[in-house]
């Protein structure tokens, strides 16, 4: 992180402390205002296509029974945060943990007990000084790789997306401007893969090369370091970010978190959520459309179904393609992994699939 | 894959393939000769120090209706690899079952059903033509990151260990020397830790650089790229390889499973496994040594304690060293993680602990 940011976000933090100090001073009960993180205070904001936080708050005071020790911890977690700062450190969620976690004198009560309560204080800091908790210096675990048509510093080490094997660039957690630096890229657009297996096949098929694109996996549902850095390709470089997916509920759900965010963090869609994402497939209708055969489709469970059927209901899934892609799902009653793909060949999905997708503008918005 | 290599594995799959076909021209029943892979056929080798598979065998008939089934599938599977093989590419187990898998005609039946027979045959396979999957061509999911005083190509690419920023190169699923080709090593061990947050303070600190090692994360128990690359580094490299793993019986098995090779895969311990590992820690014994106040400590579970036992029982677990240090866990109760060490300040294991632990030869072999 730059000396910059840190110094910026140190400010904030102190400007926190300052307030409380003063209120000692002047013999009052000694608070910070954090906004609230409820359910109800999440909105759909139709107009900016996000999911955020509204404006409600809550006062923690000190001489509160309830509240005392919430707000001790609330500056245990703000002192550490302050050191890693001053050193130009990071610590994952559970080292900050370690960190603050110590006996009080005398007592069988520690400051903390389990790591929830030290992850909900980050989330209330977050919020508080209005900074990401990479901002903070925290960071949560990394997963994912890159290749493609792209040239970047990462802590002033020159990577060259196009030069990186079959292993990539292991996508680390923090990928903050401070951190990585985008020096050239060529790349037309960016292309988010669910699947590792799925992400290797177009990597050794160099697809990203022929089709000169940024080549993503975040094995799963992308960790934030991957949100962020797919954030910053759309915001920064302007390039469209296709979304390839398995075809059951949790693809679209992966989906809807990296274009809307998710109610449970939606204090930080406004730096996370990227609206112009597009989802490229796999569709329910691809298997018509693609020729695929019965014995690679997999029945949906019961699980399976109430969770399409809750996602149907979702107002930002309530445009007209969506409400027919997930009946369609519903209606056949089955659901499609990437790997289907290769039951046409193994490189069926780079040399046939995707660029007949990209080229009819086969996706959904 | 190299073509040399590739035409060896082809050879084999096609010897194979016609000494069945001969069998059928001479009017006999074809047959494969394939090595049980049963708990009974599994032996702990001391003298060698790995976990290995026996000699017996099992004689898989054609005209046999418990066996006609798994021939088929057998063949259907040789056939896939031979086409991945031709074509010099790879697919991972899942989208090999798709491949495989397709209906019968006129049957509700398919060649497989579920993903977990056509990983058998591959296991079969393995162990019938005497490749180990890779060398077939088919990958597992990978995982890991590495750093580290070390050049190498990774399909022709030069990867620079010294200049990959804070995320580091992806560990791909297949490192063969065909892939990943060592250049360059002025690195003086290897370092394996479980815990990806603890592999990014190490990087944070560039603790590599400080004492020229080369720095890996299997996050969690090592996939099979990462294993492969630890034989590699110290079969061809010569380096001294040292696992930094949570203080719990997870940790204690992750370093088996690395040093001696485990019972599921006995029959490619003899590529996989790497009897030179050495234990650095966390012991049971580190608490007292570095001075751990007693609010890092978790307390067993009862899963921990059977685990524990059981692990103390095993045959490559009997030296008294390593009796002492399980010994030692049961009596206190109490396990710790990687990030415990964060408690003594975000650097103390780069500054102190690992520092001292080597410089004193303090392992567990």
């Amino acid at each position: 992180m730059s000396k910059k940011t840190s110094k910026l976000v140190l400010e904030k933090l102190r400007g926190a402390a300052s307030a409380v100090v003063s209120e000692i001073q002047k013999g009052k009960n000694p608070s910070i205002d954090i906004p609230l993180r409820t359910l109800a205070n999440v909105k759909w904001n139709e107009k900016r296509s996000i999911i955020e936080m509204g404006k409600a708050t809550q006062e923690r005071y000190f001489f509160n029974v309830a509240m005392a020790k919430k707000f001790m911890q609330t500056f245990l977690v703000a002192e550490e945060c302050q050191k890693l700062l001053g050193s130009e450190k990071t610590a994952s969620l559970r080292d900050l943990f370690y960190m603050a976690k110590r006996s009080i004198g005398g007592m069988q009560e520690n400051t903390f007990e389990e790591q929830v309560e030290s992850d909900e204080i980050i989330e209330d800091l977050e919020v508080g000084v209005n900074a990401l908790r990479e901002e903070l210096h925290l960071k949560a675990d990394k997963r994912g790789s890159l290749v493609g048509d792209l040239i970047f510093t990462d802590k002033g080490d020159t990577i060259d997306g196009r030069r990186m094997g079959s292993g990539g660039w292991a996508i680390p957690s923090i990928v903050e401007p401070e951190v990585v630096e985008f020096k050239r890229c060529d790349a037309k657009f960016v292309l988010l893969v669910e699947k590792a297996a799925s992400w290797d096949r177009l990597n050794e098929d160099k697809f990203w090369q022929k089709h000169h694109c940024i080549l993503l996996t975040g094995e799963g549902q992308p960790p934030r370091g991957v949100r962020r850095l797919l954030y910053r390709f759309v915001n920064e470089l302007k390039l469209p970010l296709y979304v390839f997916v398995d075809n059951d509920p949790w693809g679209y759900y992966i989906y809807s978190v990296i274009k809307q965010g998710s109610i449970n963090l939606a204090y930080e869609s406004v730096r996370m959520a990227v609206p112009q994402a597009r989802f490229l497939g796999l569709s329910s209708f691809d298997r018509e459309r693609f020729g695929l055969g019965k014995e690679v489709i997999i029945k949906l469970n019961d699980q399976d179904i109430s969770r399409a059927k809750q996602i149907m209901g979702y107002p930002w899934f309530q445009k007209k393609e969506w409400q027919r892609e997930i009946q369609k799902m519903l209606k056949e009653g089955v659901k499609m992994e990437l790997q289907a793909l290769s039951s046409k060949g193994i490189s069926f999905v780079s040399e046939e699939y995707l660029p007949r997708k990209i080229r009819d503008k086969d996706f959904l918005d």
